[in-house]
């Protein structure tokens, strides 16, 4: 039945693109016996129970098979009906144009921007050994443990990201991970020959993984005991199917059949090869029933089985507090009232304060999980004392992602899908570097945090290429992204609260590498409110500072020494979040920044998205050029930000 | 006298780190010896003409050695004293914290964000070839004709843009590129161990490169006949050189030398072991004689043949007109009065007519030069009958960079340098991926154009992956960067004017995908202007909107719409360019957009940066959510950015 199971998939993928008018054919027709296969004979699923937390994971990293993936899903059984492969690319249907994560069931992970799928696998390849780990029962089983599948292309592998990804997988040694490579030697401008001659499986082994060659993507069976021979390694496996792109049209094997719908005489020829009646969506209840049928024998039996292990596992788990997290994730977590052992005045680098707070916070978060991408040493986002992970201490709760940011913002989003609350790290100049993965984490809606040190050109002497300028408008640009800059170890607290509470949104915690005091009147629970009055006026209110971060010090001195000399009374306003301030109400707008009054802005970035506070640009004291190598009292000044020039200006426009 | 030299930079470069009070000592005590080896023994320089044409190129990758690379330029003679060594990462000095292009005699590439050196590199190797091939002379030899060395760290080897570079590289047989890895097994945070197990001698080979191991990075001989070696291979050489990261330092083989500066104790032991007198920054005369005698010996005799093949060349190539470009770059183009065969109201993609426009521009620019990410077909950007650059077909105009983004914006830094005119395509969702290469174009004042296409919501189907919303800000939002968005193909010509007058400033050009009538009253040459009006109001003015790319035609016609259907007189203002606006005169800001009219903005992407033009948020029919997979009308409903709603809001706006 196999034969007419691939058909079938192969003509109802190709009926969509078809009705859709747009889509991708040649992963549809030449990678169809690799998808089946993998679900037929070895996804241990349950498509009954699609959020089943110990099924199999899928990711269709070459996003634009979406096609192949629901034709794949509607003849495995999810609840996906035939109706819904006719609204293939409509809106609002359960078939968008590229795999999106909670809108169809099965689908494990949003995909598309080529190389984010394989990289964010890896995440949960990592996530799954770490559940592994964490709970294993007394007769050695453990109540997760699964495979982790992938299906790439040539693209996928051409990407940077993936690159990235597989060599921390292969450090670690991530056997559950099995990625399914459709190799056809052509992508979307032609054929590979002119850009990618490498030989990929060799790069793999080079980097410690297994690799299989599959001569013949056609051959069921060889598919199979490659897949088979993967489960048994003790490596991550690649397993290079060489495949025809677009097999069965009349343009197979060219490029033009990648993304281009078939004509309908193509169609035809296809259809009468395959054996499948030409009406389209045409479906062969038979086929349909005897692939459920594979999936269903098998599963059934794991999901038996994961009913008994998960009994063991309530009645072994005494602290079940630690593990609950496993299956809710609807802890509130209260900082605002917690205790930290933080004094007015006292110097500190806020970079040192946020580690404390941190590590404060692992004492009664116990899936927080994370690291840096080689910079914990420089951001010090690390977890004392709890390990780090590889594969020798699963147990560790910190990740060396090595200098690999891209594939660092691809891998928290697969943990993420755990229900760890995962976070990373690395300098806010090169947050830049793993963008493509944080944009995927806010349209997945992933509540995922990034600390961002060295903030500003505050750092000096590293010079252009390490101080951010445009980093922060770009991040804030970001949809479903919250991003904070606090002003010291108060707010950093404050933050911290919010982030811990975000089920749907990831954050970026921005903090400088400077020292910097404790202010008296700094106050963690306003940063609910985005922006507070940090520094109330002394009397008749003059003009109004809005600052963030390390900026809210100099306006803070700025005010006081204004009224010391010249008896002006500046109203000082701390904006961790502009997002969050922006969404309180009108009247609290009105309260803290007062119509009718003169404002400013002091932030150590873009000025765009800040003109909306201010009269005109002149009173944004913000720095739209590169910064320079030296101090940082050199460097404010060659960016016209020294406190000397701030004051001044402000003066004179109070005037 | 090698011992004595390697000494002497070893001893300068830990003394200026001692003097600016950070740096990093781990590279400068283990590389040492590579990089004299090969300023010593290889690099054909001459260091009184630093700007020689077929100089070899050194790019430091691990740009955090920028304290070796001055030591070493220093010894070899180019123009720095040794007060420039003593003002180290201090403001407007010669020898900034990272190595900067344009402030260092001797420095060819900026770096310091890691990876973005080797792949800038791989840039500089394929402008090499081509103009090898371009220069080619009667007695076989060519011009130019030299090699591009890359000191590189493991950092930059785990960073995905190496990877993709080093398959390119790999694939196009750029043995003209030698690679020399500073290979200790350690990395910032600690041992590479945890991170970064796996083989890259193998890794590269199966990228289709000649490896040599040398198995002790204090042997000089080992390391120059690595070199010798790699200069005679067909393929590109990773050179891997076995060191001991801060070898001499009491803390040598551990990260905390990697970034900290020695203790005085330990400066005194080094110094002392390395039969160095103690006083800081002490020069051994004789030491830095020879080591200028070496390179002065080899690249004079090379310098030498460089001014008869330069006589050669200008004999025997007669069209001068084509090479001119090879020697400098000060021509003028005027796209305004060259004829292109465009007609109002013809309807075409954009994507297609700058595909036209380029293919004209081509015709007399010969060193027009670049290529897409895989994405040619989709952005139109190829110029026709121009050719593929490969091995073997050096004389391409067209790159095929693959699916590599990244690697895509450094090669172009790189290549840039030659003064080729180069452009990079791919959508404009993806330009997320190049971001940190545009940055390093942008700092490094490269005039390189990016092409992105399938600017917006707009482009339906393909869903929110694809779908640009924050881009367009953040590209704004990069200091020394100009961003087009032309509302048609008039407009286009004029953005590619500008482009190609651009000397020190990359620039965007963004363009929608879909069909868009040319405008009876759009203008090329406004474009020098910004923005402009390109729908008059019809009567006494009663609003103002403005509108970038396809959304100017929408607000055409809801200006028509309600002026027939209400007599209200909107005047539309087309703004290809918000930077170049921003520059104009404030008459002409105020004649454009007068003041106390109420202004509308219209742009399918985020709002940040469009506040400032208008009374309040309301007025901003901008995009601040993610898109869907949908039609284009469907999905521009999906995010209230439809006709009607616009058009009703602005009416009700006016009321």
């Amino acid at each position: 039945m196999d034969r007419e199971i691939i058909a079938n998939i192969k003509t109802l993928g190709i009926d969509m693109i078809k009705e859709a008018g747009s889509g991708h054919p040649g992963i549809v027709l030449g990678a169809a016996p690799i998808i089946y296969t993998l679900y037929a004979k070895h996804m241990n699923i349950n498509v009954n129970d699609e959020k089943w937390l110990n099924r199999d994971r899928f990711v269709m990293s070459a996003g634009h098979g979406s096609a192949l993936l629901y034709a794949t899903l509607f003849m495995a059984g999810y609840s996906l009906t035939l109706e819904d492969l006719k609204k293939f690319r409509t809106i609002h249907s359960k078939t968008p144009g590229h795999p999106e994560v909670g809108i169809t069931p099965g689908v494990d992970m949003s995909t598309g921007p080529l190389g984010q799928g394989i990289a964010s696998a890896v995440g949960m390849a990592i996530a799954e050994k770490k559940l592994e780990y964490e709970t294993k029962l007394k007769n050695g089983k453990s109540l997760i443990q699964h495979k982790v599948y992938v299906l790439c292309g040539d693209g996928d592998l051409m990407e940077g990201i993936s690159s990235e990804a597989a060599s921390l997988a292969g450090t670690l040694q991530l056997n559950n991970l099995i990625v399914l490579y459709d190799s056809n030697n052509v992508c979307l401008d032609g054929n590979t020959n002119i850009t990618f001659q490498e030989n990929v499986c060799e790069r793999f082994k080079a980097m410690g993984w297994n690799t299989i060659h599959v001569k013949n993507g056609n051959n069921v069976n060889e598919i199979d005991r490659a897949i088979q021979s993967a489960k048994r390694s003790a490596k991550p496996t690649l397993i290079e199917v060489k495949t025809i792109i677009g097999d069965g049209s009349l343009l197979a094997g060219t490029n033009i059949v990648h993304g281009k719908g078939l004509t309908d005489d193509d169609i035809k020829q296809l259809k009468f090869n395959l054996q499948i009646p030409q009406p389209a969506f045409y479906v062969n209840e038979q086929a349909k029933q005897d692939m459920q049928r594979q999936i269903y024998t098998r599963g059934n039996t794991k999901y038996g089985e994961w009913a008994t292990n998960y009994q063991m596992f309530m009645n072994e788990f005494s602290n079940k507090e630690n593990y609950e997290f496993i299956f809710k994730d609807d802890k509130q977590y209260d900082l605002l009232n917690y205790h930290f052992n933080l004094n007015a005045n006292d110097r500190e680098a806020m970079r040192i304060s946020n580690k404390k707070i941190m590590n404060e916070i692992a004492k009664y978060v116990p899936n927080l999980l994370g690291g840096s991408a080689d910079l914990a040493s420089a951001t010090n986002v690390y977890l004392e004392q709890l390990g780090d992970f590889s594969k020798e201490n699963l147990n560790g709760k910190n990740i060396w992602f090595g200098v690999r940011e891209h594939a660092m913002g691809a891998i928290l989003n697969g943990i993420s899908f755990y229900h760890y609350k995962v976070f990373g790290s690395t300098f806010l100049s090169f947050s830049d570097y793993l963008k493509p993965a944080m944009r995927m984490a806010a349209i997945m809606k992933r509540p995922i945090s990034y600390i961002f040190t060295h903030d500003s050109i505050g750092i000096g002497q590293d010079g252009p290429t390490h101080q951010p300028i445009e980093q922060l408008v770009s991040l804030r640009a970001i949809p479903n992204f919250n991003v904070f800059r606090p002003c010291d170890a108060k707010e950093i607290i404050g933050c911290w609260h919010i982030i811990l509470q975000s089920k749907e949104t990831p954050s970026a915690l921005i903090i400088s590498r400077n020292e910097t005091p404790i202010l008296e009147s700094s106050d963690a629970k306003e940063v609910l409110n985005g922006a507070y009055i940090i520094e109330k006026e002394q009397g008749e209110l003059d003009g109004i500072v809005i600052a963030t971060g390390t900026e809210v010090h100099n306006a803070i001195h700025i005010a006081r020494d204004l009224y010391h000399e010249k008896k002006i009374n500046l109203r000082i306003v701390s904006m961790p979040s502009r997002e969050i301030f922006l969404k309180t109400s009108p009247e609290y707008q009105e309260q803290i920044l007062p119509k009718g009054y003169k404002k400013f802005v002091i932030e150590a970035g873009s000025s765009l998205g800040w003109e909306k506070f201010v009269y005109n640009e002149k009173y944004l004291f913000t720095i739209d050029m590169f910064g320079a190598s030296g101090t940082k009292d050199d460097v404010y000044q060659y960016c016209h930000f020294d406190y000397e020039t701030i004051k001044t200006k402000i003066l004179n426009l109070l005037r």
